[in-house]
């Protein structure tokens, strides 16, 4: 970029690491651990330490009045409960696209006739191979809902704009749905 | 919600697990790992798999022409160069209101006059508790980068407009920089 030429470095550079030696330190049930030996780009060795996962879909589902479900679940790992849009980890084999209606209706009871994908991102790339895709559902009918005997939640429905304020305002904590709501807002912005 | 009584249920309810025993899987140098066993509202054990990590921050930093340093490096979980917005761990006792400045200055040779945090959001709630400051740093001043040398990374500038344009596109995955993009538009927007 003109007038930041000294600011900026190494432009096109390969980084790439290799693998000298895969080490796996867990292997549990939604998550596996590895320490990698690994090789540097200048060849000196390091190690890599992350999560593998098999990754998520999450649904921001927009019925013809604007309410959404949402859904209040405790996140252990925060010790606190949390809201989010509905969610889930793919099955072994399973493909996102197929995940996410099983996923709606379990956990809302709701059927879309339409669902698009807004966002694929890596929530957090330095320590996990996890991939969040997020995905838009519309024409929604109510089925009835089948929540899981172990899935202790509660779902409400809010407003798409008040959903919005709360992911401004920080009330929303969650990364899948300030991302799925953020976005979905820019995409209608752009229309 | 009204009209939507029958799709909504457990409202309020308390679905806290407490922890019966934790369990050290890991011990790691950015990571640790827990399969904690725990008891469900309901009172039955199950076991809860989880990462614990010191928490990171990440900084959008806008100069008075609209251009923002980006990094390129390679993320070793996904086996790919990623452009993300400059980022770090935080040190052992370290308030992520300094860790940012000193980030900031460390990768991308920037000094700010003004550093407020926009977002502070949960990546990936399910398995790790890991939280994430986005900082927005304006007032920007050049003091020279000092990248460390086991940091493999290319600093580019890209104007505002079209970094925001990547995180639509979905050409920008990184989850922290999407937030962080996401949410300074939205917010200048509201304004």
């Amino acid at each position: 970029m003109k007038g930041y030429e000294d600011r900026e470095f190494n432009a096109g550079k390969d980084f790439t690491e290799n693998t000298a030696e895969p080490h796996y330190i867990y292997q549990g049930r939604i998550i596996n651990v590895r320490n990698d030996d690994i090789l540097l780009p200048n060849g000196k060795p390091a190690k890599r330490e992350y999560v593998e996962h098999r990754g998520g879909v999450a649904v921001l589902a927009v019925d013809e009045n604007g309410y959404v479900p949402v859904v209040r679940q405790y996140r252990y790992p925060y010790r606190a409960h949390l809201w989010e849009i509905p969610a889930g980890k793919l099955e072994v084999g399973e493909e996102p696209d197929d995940a996410i209606a099983r996923e709606l209706t379990e956990e809302t009871g709701l059927r879309a006739e339409k669902i698009e994908r807004i966002s694929e991102f890596y929530p957090t790339c330095g320590y996990s191979n996890e991939i969040i895709r997020v995905y838009l559902a519309t024409g929604l009918t109510y089925v009835g809902a089948k929540p899981d005997e172990d899935e202790f939640l509660e779902i409400k429905y809010i407003h798409i704009d008040e959903l919005y304020e709360k992911c401004l305002s920080g009330e929303i904590k969650d990364g899948k749905t300030i991302v799925g709501v953020l976005k979905y807002f820019a995409l209608k912005n752009k229309k």
